[in-house]
């Protein structure tokens, strides 16, 4: 299997974008990954996206996008694996480049959720309609049973949800491709609207458009595109039950720590050798999850890392540097993507005000409906 | 690059199964595969659909399949690229197996259509929404266009279309898995309903409930499941303008000409070495201009092959010995693994009345849309 590079990361502004369509929002990121590689062509093209058919009634974005790139007659393939599927895409395309079959491969991810949609719907659709949907539960009322049963087993509190969103907020203020670029206190926080108990408004990710890409081509050909290639150092990807109730414990995210466990095997590293992370945290307690399905905390002291400072900037292990799904904003395609390109450009030092301090190796995890699908990457600056 | 083989393939039967869910079909033809193949595990899989979302209101087909097939855990990505989202399933669970990165990779499509669905309109949802959608065209339409530009280039005419379906009947009648099992005379076909002028209802595959699977390996590890395995010698895959009328020619399918060189120069062989092939009938037109596209006659020869033989049955180059997707049906999202079914049934010797004498190279070809995404497979019994 070839060594595999990231030699090129870009994304678009990250918000409710009514002046962009799908296909704006795709060219705008994919043009910025080229630019950032300095290509001018690729070979083949993956377009990670959730549900162009159900928010805006376009499918078949492999061939659309080429097309709107300038580059059609390249293979293109759309991935979908609701809010992964910007991670399954990049999976993918490395997959492609490891193979030898080709050298300079996009991985995108995008997502037009603004237009119109009924968006709980659609989104309801990545969870089990036989078994959820049929019932009438969506998103926030999933994971809201998540947070229960997290509460449940290991005391976790309202308070240790609020810490999350303030430390998001706290860094997506200075991200400026986020979606919402404020300062929220915790009684902000606190004092949202309850949404599902016990989440609240401002425990939840908002409803974004944007679009993130990246350039890989394998790694003995990094250095004619850039001086700061980055490498995909291992992947894990994992499934579990659609449905939330077959699962073995609601509480724990078994699906991040398989697939977690996969790419740092792959990587040949553990947890304690991550630098920072961008981790999965479509409402509060999700986050948190991950903090421990990823070896990041002990289980059942994922409540207490965002309070004590432990996953803050300057913290032992910065989680959310961008902001994270709920203050850079989810559009759920592009978040894999977006993940990988905020590591990226951390690896490469290229991160500003929210730079961690000789940070080589990074990790982005994007998991998708109630924790069904997961994929983690690891990257090392080289 | 590992070579790759298929050690074992299923599908379902094709219809209006109105008994069947989304699932169910996964699972059967899933299970078939598995069976075919003497295997109870696998690594990874990826679910080829157009559009669940849309058809049945499900998404994260990836997890979802993976965990009814009794393998939650393993990685599941669900590939779309409209009606070419089966094949281009394959090539991705190919390159996942080429790189070594995993072992026993199913490859799977899946489409239910018949459940209340807006079907034309789910379908035009792979065509181009700014450009064609919104003017009031669908698929009909555009393969009207297409086969009034190739009456007007070569001058093909309504008979020779009918040619294409009397063949596909006559091949479907042998098929215990086609939809519409029963002879079809020229007469038949060329007093059906004006479907999209010069289309009439027996030019225009149906819509169909259905799923096809195969299992791949590295073709070093097949003889230890199957002493037929067989090779996958060359893939190619290609995009064109998802808008028609962006097109250098609407007569010619160019992403099929482009995705067949890419194909035939990987596997080392030309046109001529094809013993049998499963090609793209979405409507009888589409089949001329692949035969074309593919190489099997010259440019303007297409409209004469049907009418002459060429590609029945003991002919030079039998095509669509399952009935097509005109008689054997089209689930969309199935068809491209469907197809590699029965190309691979065919260099295994297990054709029954179908069977081409001595086949030992074999053709897939996959089309999206109106010509916008277009992948071949070829296959060698080894």
């Amino acid at each position: 299997m070839r060594e595999v590079a990231v030699i090129g990361a870009g994304m678009t502004k990250f918000g409710e974008l009514w002046d962009l369509s799908l296909r704006d929002l795709f060219v705008d990121s994919a043009l910025k990954a080229m630019k950032s590689a300095g290509v001018d062509t690729i070979d083949s093209m993956y377009v990670g996206n959730m549900s162009g058919g159900q928010f805006v009634g376009q499918e078949h974005l492999g061939p659309l996008m080429a097309d709107q790139l300038g580059v059609a007659g390249v293979p293109a393939t759309r991935v979908e694996s609701a809010c992964a599927s910007g991670g399954m895409a990049l999976r993918s395309a490395y997959f492609e480049v490891a193979s030898g079959a080709s050298d300079l491969v996009m991985a995108s991810g995008v997502e037009k959720m603004n237009d119109g949609a009924d968006v709980t719907g659609v989104l309801a659709t990545a969870s089990d309609q036989e078994e959820e949907v049929y019932y009438g539960v969506t998103f926030p009322g999933l994971y809201a049973m998540i947070a229960r049963a997290h509460m449940e087993k290991y005391g976790t509190t309202e308070e240790d949800l609020s810490w999350v969103s303030v430390k998001a907020h706290r860094n997506g203020a200075k991200n400026p491709h986020a979606q919402f670029r404020r300062l929220m206190s915790l009684e902000d926080i606190m004092t949202s609207s309850m949404v599902a108990e016990p989440l609240r408004l401002l425990h939840c990710s908002p409803v974004t458009d944007g679009g993130a890409a990246v350039i890989l081509c394998p790694l003995e050909r990094a250095s004619e595109f850039t001086d700061k290639p980055v490498k995909i150092l291992g992947i894990g990807a994992a499934t579990s039950s659609l449905s939330l109730a077959n699962r073995a414990d609601p509480a724990d995210l078994d699906v991040v720590e398989l697939s977690g466990q996969k790419a740092y095997e792959m990587a040949g590293i553990s947890a304690s050798d991550i630098d920072v992370a961008e981790v999965h945290d479509c409402f509060a307690i999700a986050e948190i999850c991950c903090y421990e399905a990823l070896g990041f905390v002990e289980r059942g002291k994922g409540k207490d890392a965002a309070r004590e400072g432990t996953t803050d900037l300057g913290g032992r292990i910065p989680v959310n540097v961008s902001g994270g799904l709920k203050s850079k904003g989810h559009p759920v395609g592009a978040t894999g993507i977006a993940q990988a390109v905020t590591v990226i450009e951390q690896l490469r030092g290229e991160s500003g005000e929210v730079q961690v301090e000789g940070a080589n190796i990074g990790l982005a995890q994007n998991m998708g409906g109630s924790g069904a699908s997961s994929v983690v990457h690891i990257f090392q600056g080289v």
